[in-house]
């Protein structure tokens, strides 16, 4: 392959329809931001909505804005704008909470919805929180129920007939593969098992689409792809045809049919309100609201279609300009096979990544010796790839990572 | 007793030893705020430490924030930030999850610190929150736990030798009064039982002392008398005796021992960090950080003494200015017997809080015929006790809630 050129790279700029996305972030001057996985940046409505939300709402409005601001149809109002994005219906999703606890609720509500099966199958290599949610509700359900754990090859071959369900990331923390979300939720359902994704690096990146694969239950968050800000709440979807078959066990007054009667007991509002706890961190929220509306506005496929296109470029200029330095691909080669980013396994490659970020190249690092880049094809430019890459080459090239400061054991981000 | 004035009222204000901190909360013109029980108002800090949590850690600082801004430490800052108002050590308290959450957590702990028992005593009028979360929990475990529902005079000998908790609100959210958290802990323990307090209605208003108490759980949250804004994170404490004793179900990232080796399988964090699950909301933490800072700053038996006098105050200008009208007093009579706000059942209460609301006069109404006044003592005047009874009197007098405007079945607030 002709060796990729910086005039390549502005060129692919110059060529993107998603180009005028960028100017809605707030972007720190001699930063190249390649961890919109993690964290994503700021749209700048989002500044302005909080500002809002914290003068106006809360300091004049007072417990006015309740109503009068929309307060309280705040999840259901930012569920229904997401849903399009996951291939959901409106009234299928609602923002609340944090990714584990809509998970503890899916899981439950899946496990109801399956009684007598014990088993739930899981990628034991993904982000382990899911694990910890379910290995929790496990413990408290004291019926025996175990996680069968099995890698992207061997998931649809560890369902079986006491598979309640399959509780899958979508696309893995660390590698970005993706997993076939219509296979192996119809192997699933094959051998009667329910399915719950969890879309925390797929939602405003990839053109999921629940409802097409059948989907059971979902959950993800909005602070990466969907740039809602650090910790904005999360989302969870039920599909329609498991709504009021069954409660989910963290029961709140938001989640009551009646939440103003004040009624002793609990009864479930019907449809999705019932997956609602407690009161929500509004001024969370409303910075969620501002990247979503920002992630709507953008075409899915060409959103997805970008983000393919970045890694691969990002692969072709390590491979080309860092080669013989030590990094292996862990991601899928293929863009189509890919999530968001690119992860890299280097043996320093905390020391790395350290040095990267003093230049001003923002990606993050995930022990034992994972180097991550990657982020919103919104925020993104093909040219960001070429820079990052020629900070890294320089940095191997000169042996820059060696020095004294890149090698101090405190966290790199 | 001789008439009270307005001049009377401007006095109390003059001598008041906290009047300083009203300034430092915005509250806009024309307004009497008397809803700070529900949502307190706005303290100037908040929105100046939201617009740098977005503009300069989310925006600017960008993932580099969960360290250099110190995000990851801010549940334990936070909560020991706020243990002095509650009586708790610094270690014995994080700020995370919603009030609910939290108490689903803490009633799990209870229930396994006391396993084989089958009992919960809540007093079954107060908020119905709790009861709906200990119904979640008790469903979902599925071992025949069952709720004992005591009012107030009958708590303590609703407690017996198959009580593995009592889970009780300190301040009833509809009469105010305040239970003795002391003594029916210690007839709980007595009888083997574990105590569980909810200080939603306590927490900046009152200077609750758990850990003299001998407390063993509670949870709280801080939108109310810590003025930490719409939603904002609630707390939960778990006393030193029984960290570490016994897991809590909602397992997540936050909690683990050490959350960035990516271990599959769940260990608790050791100490206060195991009550912590997934990412919180850093915007809500942060107006939150500031109403706690405002409310530590204040001496805390001045506050409650000025809640008392404030009702106190209130109390006597409606039973004058208002005699005849058909308001029933709710709340106990003596200041030391209640929380920081004033029920009044009128069996056209929700006309009325209408016809007031239009008047600047933000109290609130729960149903089926109680009007609420509180708030803050750290923002309220007694000469906003004399205006807003001023109001009442004439909206009475005049019969200005009969008007077809009061009359409609929309929200009040």
């Amino acid at each position: 392959m002709t060796p990729l050129t910086q005039a390549d790279c502005d060129a692919l700029d110059r060529d993107d329809p998603l180009a005028g996305f960028r100017s809605e972030f707030l972007l720190p001057d001699g930063v190249i931001y390649l961890v919109g996985h993690s964290l994503g940046p700021m749209p700048k409505a989002a500044a302005a909505a909080v500002n809002r939300a914290v003068q106006q709402e809360w300091g004049e409005g007072l417990i006015r804005s309740w109503n009068r601001a929309g307060w309280f149809d705040l999840p259901y109002r930012l569920g229904a704008r997401l849903a399009p994005l996951i291939g959901a219906r409106p009234d299928e999703v609602v923002l609340a909470d944090a990714t584990g606890l809509n998970l503890f609720k899916a899981a439950a509500l899946a496990l109801a919805l399956n009684p007598g099966r014990k088993t739930v199958v899981m990628e034991g290599s993904n982000f382990p929180t899911n694990n910890y949610v379910v290995q929790g509700l496990a413990a408290l359900l004291a019926q025996g129920h175990q996680i069968r754990f099995a890698e992207k090859p061997d998931i649809s071959a560890a369902i079986d007939s006491d598979t309640a369900a399959v509780i899958l990331t979508h696309v893995h923390y660390r590698t970005a593969h993706i997993l076939d979300m219509a296979g192996i939720t119809r192997d699933a359902h094959a051998k009667g098992a329910l399915a719950v994704w969890d879309l925390c690096h797929s939602a405003g990146v990839l053109d999921v689409d629940l409802n097409a694969a059948d989907a059971d239950l979902a959950v993800g968050c909005t602070y990466k792809y969907l740039n809602g800000g650090p910790g904005s709440p999360a989302f969870v979807f039920l599909a329609k045809r498991h709504q009021d078959k069954a409660g989910q066990p963290l029961t709140g007054w938001w989640g009551h049919r009646t939440p103003f009667a004040f009624e002793r007991d609990y009864q479930p509002k019907p449809g999705i309100g019932q997956l609602l706890t407690g009161t929500q961190p509004i001024l969370s929220l409303r910075a969620a609201e501002a990247g979503i509306d920002l992630a709507a506005r953008a075409d899915r496929v060409l959103v997805r279609d970008k983000a393919g296109r970045l890694g691969d470029l990002l692969i072709a200029l390590v491979e080309q300009r860092c080669a013989g330095h030590g990094f292996t691909l862990v991601s899928p080669r293929q863009g189509r096979e890919r999530g968001g980013h690119v992860g890299f396994d280097h043996p320093q490659g905390y020391s790395v990544m350290k040095a990267l970020i003093a230049r001003g190249v923002i990606g993050d690092f995930r022990a034992p010796c994972s180097l991550r880049f990657g982020g919103s094809p919104l925020a993104l430019r093909y040219g960001d790839m070429w820079r990052a890459v020629d900070f890294l080459a320089e940095i191997m090239d000169k042996e820059i990572w060696k020095q004294p400061a890149y090698q101090t054991a405190e966290a790199v981000t």
